[in-house]
Order: C-alpha cells, then sequence, then structure tokens
C-alpha cells in the first residue's frame, strides 16, 4: 500500500495568492460596477522588451527548419545564455563565474522550492519573517517544519523577525541554524541590507558553518550604490552561498518561464561522518535527472536582454516600475501612512492603522478605496499589521490607487 | 552545519546519456575523418510542426503588447490546453476527465522525478527491468531504492526482468510492494502490453493497494489495436494509477517543453494511521509551491497540434518515424539479428550477439559500422545483453546504418 508523504498534510489547502483571487472574485460578483484596481499579487503588465519579442521570433523560424532546429538542449541551459549571464550580470561587478556554476532553469520558484532536494532533511532551517511562502512551504513539504502552531509559526523553523522595530534588519539567529534562506532586495517588504549588513551574515555564516540560500531575484530594481547585487560581492560567500536570480521581473518573463542559479565549486555541506561534499555536483546530479532544460525559445529571448539595446529596454521597463513606486510612496505618505521600500525594490510595505489587522486593512482597502493589496499576515506572522502594496501595475492606476487612498484615509 | 542529502553520493556520477556523449566524442577526436550516424538518444530531428510554429508566432506577438500580454498563468496549465487534451487524448477513448484532474507542465521528465515528493519515503517501489533512468534515480534521491549492489540492482527496488525469455512481459511482484512504473510503449524495449495484460496490472493494484505510475509517453507511436493508449482505457485505473504524458516525441518538443500528467480524484495512498489520502490535492499543492506553469508560448504551441491540421502533421511526423522503425526491424533481420519493438513504439530493441556484451557491440558498432547506439546494460541489469537504436533519426540516416550493419555482420 503506498504510502504519501504525510508533511503535505500539514500545509494549508491553498496558497495566500489563491485566497486573495477567491476573495476579490466574492467582492466583484458583490459588487459587479465597481472599479478595481489590482495592486496585490506581483505580476507585471508591461509587455516583454521588444529585443526579445524578436529573438524568440527568430528561435521559433530556427525551430521550423530541421537544418536549424533544436531538440533536447542542455539540462544546464545553453552556452550561450550562461555566458551572456556571466558577462552581463557578474563581471561588471567584479565577480569571476565559471560556465558549471550557473544553472538555467524554468524559474526562481522552482530552484528555490527544488533546492531542498540536495540537502537531507536533518537541518534546522531559518526564515526571515515575514517571507516569500515557497521557502516555508517547501521546507514543509521536505519534513525539516515540524509543526504549525496557533501562533502561525512551525515549530522546527527559525523565524528572523523583521519589522520597523529593527528596520527590517534582521538579527543573526540565536540558536543554532544550518540553512538559512536571505531575499534582497526583500520580498515583501521590498527593504534591503547594504554591503555591510550582508557581510554580517556572510562572516556568521562561514564562522558558524551556515548555507545561505540568497535569493535576488530583484537585484535589478536595486538604485542605491551601497546595497549588494550579488552575495558574490561579499568576500567569502563563495563557500557559503547559493544564489537565485530570475528573468521575471526584470524583464517580464513571468510568463514566459526563466530564471537561474548559481552554486559555486567551493560551496559544501557536511555528511553524517564529519566529511564534506560539494553541492554543484549534486544540484548538476538533481536537474539532470528531474529537469530538461528551459525552452530553447525562452532561453533565446533571455540572452537578448544581454544586448546594449536590451539592456537599455529592461532600464526602461524597470524605471517605469520605479516611478510607480516613487508614486505610492509620495501618495502613501500624503494618506498619513507610514510605508518602507519601494526605493531598491518593486514592493511598498505599509503600516495598517492602530489596532487594524492586516486581512482587515485588505478587506477596508478593497472596500473603501477599491484597491487589491496583499495582507502582510499572508507572509508570516511577523507580517501583521502591515500591507504589500505591488508597483508592478500601470501607471494610471497606481496613480489612481493614491488617488483614492488619500481620499479616504488622507 | 548545512548536512547533505547523502543519498545523492549513492549516485553514479553521471547519467547515461552523457557516457555515451564522451565515448562518441573521443571516438570522433581519434578518427576524425568518419562519419557516424548517431541512433542513440531518443531525440526527434524533425522540426516542430507548422501549426506549432504559427500558433508560438502569435504566442509570441501577444506577448508584445500589454492589452494581449500573459504574465503568471496557472501553475496546472491554462485551461484552453487542458480542454484540448481532455477533448483530443482521452474523450475519443471513452475517458472523461475533470480539468483539475490534468496538471500541465514543461515535460514529463519532471514529471516523473518530481512526483516522489508527495510520497512517503517509506514505500517500496517496483521497476521494469531494463527501465528508463529517471524512474530509478529520482527514488535514489528520495531515498527509496537503498544501497547499490555490485550487480547493479538497488537493494531497497524491486526489479521486474524483461527480457526476451518472458517476451518483455514483466512478471507480477512476488512480495509487497506499494509503488510500481510501467512505461507503455516501454522505453528502451520498444515493446508494449496487450489490453488484457495491462489489465492485469490494475486489477494486481487494486487487489494489493499498489500506486501505479503509468507513463505512455509513447503512445502516439501505437499502430495495434489491442494496446491500450492510456491505463484510464482499463476499468478501476482512476483508483490506482497516476497517468504521464509529453508532447516531446508525439509533437517534436523536446527543445520546446511541455508534458502532462493525470491525478484522477479517486486515487489515494495510505497515511500512518491507516487513513487515506487523494493524491489529487497533493500534487496541486506541490506544483503550486515548487513549479510556475509552462511556458504560455509553449502552451499554445501544444494547443496547435490538436486541430484538424495539427492533427494531420503530427501523424505525418509520426508515420516518417515509424517507416524508420520499419526500415530499421527489416535491415536487422537482414543482418541477422534478432530484434524487438519498433512497431507501437519508435525504438527498436536488439540481441547482441552471444557472448558479446552491450558495452562491447556499442563498441564495436560504432567501430565497425560508425553508427551510435545505447547499450542495453545502461538501463538496467537485464538490458545486458541488448542495444537500443531510436528511429528518431533522419529517413537517409537510418537507411544507411542498416546497409552499413548488413555489410558488417550479414
Amino acid at each position: 500500500m503506498a504510502l504519501v508523504n504525510e508533511q503535505f498534510l500539514k500545509l494549508p489547502g491553498s496558497y495566500l495568492f489563491a485566497d486573495i483571487a477567491r476573495k476579490v472574485a466574492a467582492y466583484r460578483e458583490a459588487h459587479p460596477g465597481r472599479d478595481i484596481i489590482r495592486l496585490g499579487i506581483g505580476d507585471v503588465t508591461l509587455p516583454l522588451p521588444q529585443v526579445s519579442i524578436e529573438a524568440m521570433h527568430r528561435a521559433v523560424d530556427e525551430m521550423a527548419d530541421s537544418r536549424t532546429f533544436h531538440g533536447y538542449g542542455p539540462e544546464q541551459g545553453y552556452g550561450f545564455l550562461i555566458e551572456a549571464i556571466i558577462r552581463g550580470d557578474y563581471e561588471p561587478r567584479g565577480i569571476s563565474l565559471k560556465p558549471g556554476e550557473v544553472f538555467v532553469s524554468d524559474g526562481a520558484k522552482s530552484d528555490t522550492g527544488n533546492i531542498g532536494d540536495i540537502l537531507s532533511r536533518d537541518n534546522v532551517v531559518a526564515v526571515t519573517d515575514p517571507v516569500y511562502p515557497v521557502y516555508v512551504d517547501s521546507n514543509v513539504m521536505g519534513g525539516r517544519a515540524g509543526e504549525l502552531g496557533g501562533d502561525g509559526r512551525w515549530s522546527g523553523l527559525c523565524y528572523l523577525p523583521c519589522t520597523a522595530d529593527n528596520a527590517f534588519v534582521p538579527a543573526l539567529p540565536d540558536r543554532k541554524v544550518d540553512v538559512v534562506y536571505l531575499c534582497y532586495p526583500n520580498n515583501p517588504t521590498g527593504t534591503t541590507l547594504t554591503r555591510g549588513q550582508l557581510k554580517q551574515w556572510v562572516d556568521y555564516a562561514l564562522a558558524n558553518d551556515v548555507l545561505i540560500m540568497f535569493d535576488s531575484a530583484y537585484e535589478a530594481f536595486i538604485s542605491e550604490d551601497d546595497v549588494p547585487h550579488s552575495i558574490y560581492e561579499i568576500e567569502g560567500a563563495r563557500r557559503c552561498a547559493i544564489e537565485f536570480r530570475s528573468f521575471s521581473k526584470t524583464a517580464g518573463f513571468t510568463g514566459v518561464r526563466c530564471g537561474y542559479t548559481v552554486v559555486p565549486e567551493e560551496v559544501t555541506a557536511r555528511l553524517a561522518d564529519g566529511t564534506r561534499a560539494a553541492l554543484n555536483p549534486l544540484w548538476n546530479r538533481r536537474q539532470c535527472t528531474k529537469f530538461n532544460g528551459a525552452s530553447y525559445i525562452t532561453q533565446r529571448g533571455a540572452e537578448a536582454i544581454y544586448t546594449p539595446e536590451g539592456r537599455r529596454q529592461v532600464r526602461e521597463h524597470i524605471d517605469y516600475y520605479m516611478a510607480n513606486a516613487r508614486a505610492m510612496r509620495e501618495g502613501l505618505k500624503a494618506a498619513g501612512i507610514e510605508a518602507w521600500g519601494g526605493v531598491n525594490a518593486p514592493y511598498v510595505w505599509l503600516k495598517t492603522p492602530a489596532g487594524v489587522g492586516s486581512w482587515q486593512f485588505f478587506e477596508q482597502m478593497l472596500d473603501r478605496a477599491g484597491v487589491v493589496s496583499t495582507p502582510g499576515a499572508g507572509f508570516g506572522p511577523s507580517g501583521e499589521g502591515y500591507i504589500r502594496l505591488s508597483a508592478f501595475g500601470k501607471q494610471e492606476d497606481c496613480r489612481e490607487a493614491m488617488a483614492r487612498l488619500r481620499r479616504w484615509l488622507g
């Protein structure tokens, strides 16, 4: 008789954004004429950069002719894209990577979800709180989270609260942990770590033999000099960190699916007998066994953003979204609401009025202003009392949403 | 200190096809002028069907305009493709599926590799032998395979030999197992199960509470009436089987990446306390957490093969490859070699001459005939003494390869 992985049964049945979609749908049905602006989910609204469109058309045409057809590609991604990534994203920051250290995939969600495959169940995992739900849920599935308590915390995870009280800078764990997930610029708070703050984490990881899972999916939105784009800007990180990147937000690839993961040759973890194993060949074996490469067409689309014209087009998109973020920060201030983020990240994180919970404020904002947000509590217990707004909407929608918030609260 | 999943360290370092590629590369370097024909890896050579090319061009154009842009899609796949699959692949065979039972993905390799996520480590897994390596390797990673013995068998797996002695029809397990992987039409042997033979498996699974993982990636190549295309043609299979399908070989999508998995609502597995859980919501949760949907462009390309013109184009491709298979069967016969498969599958499985091992015959065939094959032993211990040839090559190459084999052996 087949036995299920019972860890799955501990998970709440649905995903945060599915809950929100259901609530919004119910509201729309009850208020059919209402004009609703969606600043909830972090999905882009601008079309793909024209360079990617053109590259994908060419790639589709290649697939129509047996002389240029591409069948199975390398599970790790095509050399043309890996080279473009290394030269475009890392060399300009003084970081050298070998092609075998970069693994192209169908997205950072897959990679951050699957990376646990190569780790033992017997690891203590730390997460910042609030946090991108995939890190928590995938570790629940992997049997590392223990039990869900009434306070919304999993007994086996170490939570690192990030709130206004500590300026959203997580303290180092006060107990022994083995793996830490860090996402900077942060989803959902939109806040960052400075180079010095990230160095503390790398030094801590090296001193305590901790593995850092560094998610820098939002690095393209960084505008301030002292915010590192890659953890490998910090000395020693090649020995203790895996980095995840995505084309989703940078280049609008949420529907096209492409990301990559860097596993330096020096990153190792322990065996039970105290010896060490390099993680790069393990991740390679995982990808070769359970993945068959990203679409050739997608990879050609991703490569195109590294051309000079591609960079210019991506920059325009990012500037557009960051103008939204600026308008939102200013609008919230004018409405008397305290907010963070939106300077180096496409998310603005705001404090709900005293005594109003995340879900309550979410519903008020939907009802009074017709604006869909994401309740901070959905990202973890320390997100209670906060709301996330996404800057990925259309400019006119963002401005109109702020005008409505001012009218409602100002 | 982070701990690795030590199961990974038990796996041989590289994948079968990587070994072969290395051997062929070494041979080419030693024999630079030699004309080599590749009938090893099962990758297609015809370009994509024109309907898919046109659909993908349209989809790329949609991504260029914010009014028709597609961002995040459903993790389970778009409704348009799921409906086309149900109406095109199942309804004509009298099988009703609900949209929520079909999960579109980036390929059957990902799904057959990841399905173990929802199962406990404490399952005894049976595999036919020889077998597609992903089933074995992913269960090694999941901790279900035990130790690799000197005979090439994993101590924790139950092997079901399929050789000429039993006409490649696996006997039911002679000990208690919980999960069985069946791939029919079979990779690598190209053989099939009749409706009656598959019914025995379904009846056995229902009687013994066994979960069947049914991989029907090659169903489009079936030419004989008594060979089932889907396990759900067999009564009761909805209660005990998960089915995997692929667009890779059917429609040449090896480089575009699309497949799907059917998890009927009735399929359940046990908890330790003896109660049962449905697997459909577990797989849904897995995909929602660790996957973000297949590329929109890819899904439009896949949808197109279900149009009347698409079906005609796919049929032409399959006929082309199956004409290769027929030529190969006839050529091998003329060369005095016993062979199976190639009637309902794009693989021909041949017996090496008495006393010649798989790898030895692979090397002889490369050296004497300039033909790349896949050694049967690479698919498992019972593959020793056999060789797989793929019918996915160009017609002229297949014919020339057979002429060379006749000259060498005939």
